[in-house]
């Protein structure tokens, strides 16, 4: 395979992952409207660390655990942030949470 | 479904998200290999452009645009010092790039 095949599967997966990202969003976003109406709290370190265990037990490289983490750190930045708005929606009564922009 | 439900299903992503970015490790240090033979830089505007054009085309939400490109400029970071390791790792003749700490 030469660089342009590479590219044409990184681009592939490009589309898979992006679609596995956004359905992990969509379960984190019922979740935070499950935390709502429970008032659990949208930080929770314990729940954290799970995640973090069972992402780095299922690594098999050849991303170096790591990198993997590093990773994985701003995935769950960004749907901590949206759990977040959905909370605030809720307040605001806005009903739906984020603009996708498209 | 409640929090333990959506909980598990997030879990499971987690295994095919994790899965998927290894893929796409493993063909960027293919490319990092192409790369050093044919004496190609590893940081390529142009073809950054081209995966983050690709990444918003494919979003179908609930994450916002903006969102997804911050996890993919992680991303991208990772797999650029993949490729900045294989090229170094040629240089000393280590063979091997990284641990992946497995």
């Amino acid at each position: 395979m030469d660089i342009a095949d590479w590219r044409k599967r990184i681009d592939e997966l490009d589309l898979e992952i992006v679609a596995l990202i956004n359905a992990r969003a969509l379960a984190a976003q019922e979740i935070g409207k499950l935390k709502r109406s429970t008032a659990l709290p949208v930080y929770e370190p314990n729940r954290e660390r799970v995640i973090f265990d069972n992402v780095r037990a299922a690594n098999r490289g050849p991303l170096p655990d790591i990198e993997l983490t590093h990773i994985y750190e701003r995935i769950i930045d960004v749907m901590r942030a949206l759990q977040k708005d959905e909370l605030a929606s809720a307040k605001t009564g806005s009903g739906k949470t984020r603009e996708t922009g498209k």
